[in-house]
């Protein structure tokens, strides 16, 4: 059984190095668009497209991986039409590593009337009302049509705070429902070309015991890699922490880890520490349309009106476009005149830093002194 | 008296090539800030940036001057703000030509209750209801602050239509205050160091005596250019091109001619034959973000249904970013999605033809072959 062995190989985890003081590592993840150097942050182009942002931006800004969502997607311009234009790469004309995540938080958060049920969940659009199963066998058909490198299970993703038996019987529905959508997922695999990578997703809350089967129970279906789901849903920062904290433990080293959803700067700079390769947040986009920008000192509010005649840089330390070609008095204006040029220039410099955060963490790894680059970090950054 | 020597040589206009046929012309038209070809094209980067476009999109896309508005930047984020940011070049991050339309326009359609009297017009401003007074003298200082290579005189800007009585009185006024903005503008360049070219404006409406008179007068003032006004704003396109071809004898040939707020690509096509050699409008960019696109056979609407499932370029023709990464079916996603990426990649497809179809007409003519290439053009077009 288990995967084919050309598909396990067409995404072979390398371990390239690993900090000697904490859990932090640097490795190499290998897929059928290319190999991508880990940890690394994914952009959210959740509509197929990462807002205000081209596809020639984002392989300048050296983006390794984007992240699209099959709820979005199937709602419109729906998984055929996708699959016919060659799919997500085809459609959206890009080259590298895509990963699609299931829809599991989507279905809940942003549709009407929700029903979990053993089979799946039903629910309705949230853009004209129709009504839809997602089964985890549905799901999988989704997540073959759109062709993304990377495929979520689909998973009941917990909110917070969740009592522990609600917690308890939806980790376990999660984990049924991993098991059909690899069953499913095999089936589908014979009839493509280009593998897909399945990835298993561990709920539980914030409880140690329901997390630590959770990942017990998913490891032992050795798939390619393991995200952590049902984090940075409004749990205090050190409680997300705690739980990655003695959840990885329980996940094999030589499979790539994932944390969902998570996070700002310091989140990311204190996840990598405790060993988590991959990583997506809507954060450095939505924030960016919001008028907020990072910096490695903390954020910087662009509609901010001490900004008014500051004619320097965003962020003087920073190399992208935005910071070596405008001005904050520039984008304050822009913003003040709700010019869609300030939220495409925002993007452009949170995703610069996010993605060199990246860089210079795998850096660090890499020449053995992250630990320490780290606590200088969080020394500088005030949140 | 006139413009100093040095000013005048700063923009000295050179014809370089006239179509034996037709009226058009190539030119070289010298700036402080370089030298551009004629006839030309600007984008419109009404609060000094081109909506959805960057500045490097722009250099990217080959636009030699920028025309940007008075009225909105003396509203927000006004005039002083941006000459302490080095004028408009330094506050924009554009190394290339300028150009400032003085508000004349806007005054009237955007804010409310304007009052025109001999002075100037008194008007509320449409951010915030606070009342101003745009004179002849004022609109200099303006227009001097923010610091562009080329300044239109204050002017009123007749509708269409307009009685010959409103239309002769308007003229006569806009006549009076192009004399008060030369003179104010003499003044102010004493005390700069960077020259600006005044260009004047004929106002007439539709009647060849009122634009002959017009015409006339503003050329014994000797300035460096001449724009037609009180155009493309809701005649019909016979009465637009036979007002243009009765009022363009009677401006000096040595002077560029700048036909103001014109136009579709068939305008474009029509006014170079006629010796028109800058434009400027809102409709490549405006219309992009409405979903039209342009081509060489006329309009593609990017929100039809039938581009669903189109997986070819928007303009196979086109050598544009959006048509050589992009497909018709991912545009039109965009668009349903309601997605920027979408306004962004038509503005740039749009500027791009028709920035193209300026250098395919300059070349035509220097090739002496405008005539023949301008009637195959307005055979394929359709509006």
């Amino acid at each position: 059984m288990g995967v084919p062995a050309d598909q396990a190989h067409s995404f072979a985890f390398e371990l390239v190095a690993q900090d000697p003081r904490t859990g932090a590592r640097a490795g190499l993840l290998h897929t059928p668009h290319g190999t991508v150097e880990t940890p690394f942050f994914m952009p959210v182009g959740t509509q197929a497209t990462v807002k205000t942002l081209s596809q020639q931006d984002l392989e300048a800004l050296g983006a390794q991986v984007l992240l699209a969502n099959a709820y979005h997607l199937y709602l419109r311009p729906g998984p055929e039409l996708v699959a016919r234009a060659g799919g997500l790469h085809g459609f959206m004309g890009w080259k590298r590593p895509i990963l699609t995540d299931s829809g599991g938080f989507q279905v809940f958060s942003l549709s009407g009337l929700a029903r979990i049920e053993e089979e799946g969940v039903y629910f309705q659009s949230h853009l004209d009302g129709s009504r839809h199963l997602f089964s985890p066998e549905k799901v999988m058909e989704i997540e073959h049509a759109l062709g993304a490198d990377f495929i979520m299970v689909f998973d009941e993703c917990t909110p917070y705070p969740c009592a522990e038996e609600y917690a308890r019987d939806s980790m376990e529905l999660t984990l049924r429902w991993a098991r059909r959508c690899l069953e499913r997922h095999r089936q589908l695999q014979q009839e493509q070309e280009v593998p897909q990578a399945l990835f298993g997703i561990v709920q539980g809350s914030v409880y140690p015991q329901l997390r630590a089967r959770g990942a017990a129970e998913l490891a032992a279906l050795d798939l390619p890699g393991y995200a952590l789901g049902g984090l940075g849903v409004g749990e205090p920062r050190a409680q997300m922490l705690e739980t990655l904290e003695f959840t990885l433990p329980h996940l094999p080293t030589a499979k790539p880890r994932y944390l969902m959803g998570v996070g700002l700067p310091h989140d990311l700079v204190a996840a990598v520490g405790a060993g988590v390769d991959m990583f997506d947040c809507v954060i450095p986009t939505r924030n960016a349309r919001n008028g907020t920008a990072f910096t490695r000192l903390g954020r910087v509010r662009l509609k901010n009106a001490s900004l008014a005649q500051d004619f320097g840089p965003l962020d003087p330390e920073c190399s992208c476009q935005t910071c070596t070609h405008y001005s904050r008095a520039y984008l304050r204006h822009l913003f003040q005149a709700r010019e869609t040029l300030g939220l495409r220039l925002a993007t452009y410099h949170n995703l610069h830093f996010f993605l060199e955060l990246m860089r210079r963490m795998r850096r660090a790894i890499i020449e053995g002194d992250f630990a320490r680059w780290q606590a200088g970090f969080l020394a500088a950054y005030q949140d």
